[in-house]
């Protein structure tokens, strides 16, 4: 008899996430290789040179490379976190666990020691609680993100990891699409989590397309207890009112595929949103002069989601915060091209200034 | 004393698209021509261009051009009509006005002549109501619209109509962007309505940017009764749903900028969709061989939302209804250049069918 179908759905997704971590540090599983191989055969020019960067040549004796699992005592990343002990004893992984230990609630640090043991038992070898000081910036959550993901980095850095496995479910990629979308920035904002993001593309997230009941559920069947933050349900927080209200509303108005349908849009927009920078990326240097100021007549030209792309560039380039640069400040810059009737300079955010002069859009730190 | 700011603001919106239809008809009005004069004086040439595109060489007797509004009898729709009334005799526009009956609900036809009665009031001239019959293709809500878009059509042509108003307000658009996120098919279904479209860009949007609370503030200064269509609260409808239960709890939960939020990603997202549909229509030839099949190595090397949009294409052009085919069934498509593996054809919607061949992606209609 296999595992329950809750089981083998959490061990397949990291089962494909260690493949990849495997492939990509040398050692090509067989079940890779073979696509790899059969990929060739089949190959036309451009799929073999494709094929070829993802097979590097594995070294005589490459030690196995260690992944790490980031796990909150939750059910999201204590079911990652069995599926990672039980797929490494069967591939050439060592498998680790970390839990950080924020210090916001009472006992926090009693909690973090219980995951570390529960890892331990797990099998995961180096386990790590790891106690940050979470500060202000950017309000609570991100604060306490930030602070998480140093912790993380430092840790991957110092033990050597090759990766670093998420527990983000399809669930939180659906609330951070909605979040996204509140901001109103445009399709980047919709783009929500990457499956692979970081530093040498360190953070990888094997459950973004199962869902949140799905790994509860193969926590409950291994008999795994799992710690429900107390800030999941606090109103206080933007997410847990998306998760417990918001969403629900929308699944009620719009039919229970809402979810799904907000995962397969970030996936969409991640990569419309890719190609338009890259667009970006190469139409900057057709709109400049010799002396590389913007010329209006050739940013005119551009199509408006081409044109804005090249114009933000610029803005970031002269030393405006990426973060504090939104979408009406991009829009004033760009009616200085569309709509130009004199108007002054536009003050940006990092004291960055927009202003047309001769016929070129100069942007200037003052 | 000046109207009340909810009637200045409907009243504004109307004069803009006017002055647009004017101008686009050979009656530049005063404020616009000023504009493309200064347009010209700071232009580089491509601004000189597109200036005198915008602006016709007036004919030397043109008839005023007739604006139709769409009414239902609504808060929106009334207001959009008392507006373009009033505007209309301030410029050289004759206004008239249309409402139609879908015959749907008791008592619809005498409504329909109330509201006749009351655009004629108002001093539109000519004035129709229209009874449609409501088929049944693609839903209740889908039927009504095409029949009624299929009568105003009718009616704009059989009047030599320049443009048509519809009364959408930003509300509308945010849940349009809603529906669209639902059925997560990309960015194009997240770009909402446009402020023109149709043909000949008959149909115009004046009120898309303004919230629906403005429209009914300015029927009540202004004294106008507003018919509220029970459709638009019964919970059988969709929109109705989102209306009433779905955006005011997403408002709760993520802040009253939401409606505000969506309009905007609607706009934003038409824009990139455009770019990128312009990329794909470009790159479309880019990507066949002599005879004009599509080479699979060329395809590879496109970026992802590039080639998905040139296989949408595609799969269109060798007979499948565009209504019919979803993001799902591109990116099987797809699979057949990423991720090769000897898969066989693909069934797709209108008996169409794609299959690898010899490195060639061949779309076909059996």
């Amino acid at each position: 008899m296999g595992p329950h179908p809750a089981v083998a759905a959490i061990r397949l997704a990291v089962r494909r996430v260690l493949h990849d971590v495997l492939t990509e540090h040398g050692h090509p599983t067989p079940s890779r290789t073979d696509r790899v191989a059969r990929l060739r055969q089949a190959a036309t020019p451009a799929c073999a040179s494709a094929a070829s960067r993802n097979e590097r040549v594995p070294l005589p004796a490459a030690p196995a490379p260690l992944v790490l699992v980031a796990c909150s005592g939750g059910a999201d990343s204590m079911a990652l976190a069995s599926a990672l002990a039980f797929e490494a004893r069967k591939l050439s992984v060592r498998a680790g666990g970390v839990t950080v230990d924020h210090g916001l609630q009472d006992g926090s640090a009693l909690r973090a020691a219980e995951v570390a043991a529960r890892l331990a038992l797990m099998g995961l070898d180096p386990v790590e609680a790891i106690t940050v000081r979470v500060g202000r910036d950017g309000g609570p959550e991100a604060a306490a993100r930030d602070a998480r993901y140093a912790a993380l980095d430092e840790a991957a850095e110092r033990h050597g990891a090759a990766a670093v496995l998420l527990g983000h479910t399809r669930d939180d990629q659906a609330e951070t699409v909605l979040l996204g979308l509140a901001r109103g920035s445009g399709i980047r904002s919709l783009s929500g989590m990457a499956a692979v993001s970081g530093e040498y593309g360190r953070y990888r997230r094997p459950f973004l397309q199962l869902d949140r009941q799905t790994a509860r559920k193969a926590c409950m069947v291994q008999s795994l207890p799992v710690w429900d933050d107390p800030h999941n349900t606090d109103p206080a927080y933007t997410r847990s009112r998306l998760r417990h209200e918001g969403l629900p509303a929308l699944e009620k108005a719009l039919g229970k595929g809402v979810v799904e349908a907000l995962a397969r849009t970030a996936q969409l927009s991640r990569d419309d949103a890719d190609a338009l920078d890259t667009w970006a990326a190469d139409a900057d240097a057709s709109v400049r002069d010799e002396s590389g100021e913007l010329e209006c007549a050739k940013l005119y030209a551009l199509p408006p989601a081409v044109r804005r792309r090249v114009l933000r560039r610029a803005v970031i380039e002269a030393g405006a915060p990426a973060g504090s640069l939104f979408a009406r400040h991009v829009e004033e810059v760009d009616r200085l091209i569309t709509a130009w009737r004199g108007q002054g300079a536009i003050n940006l955010p990092g004291r960055v200034e927009a202003r047309r002069q001769s016929g070129r859009l100069v942007i200037r730190q003052g």
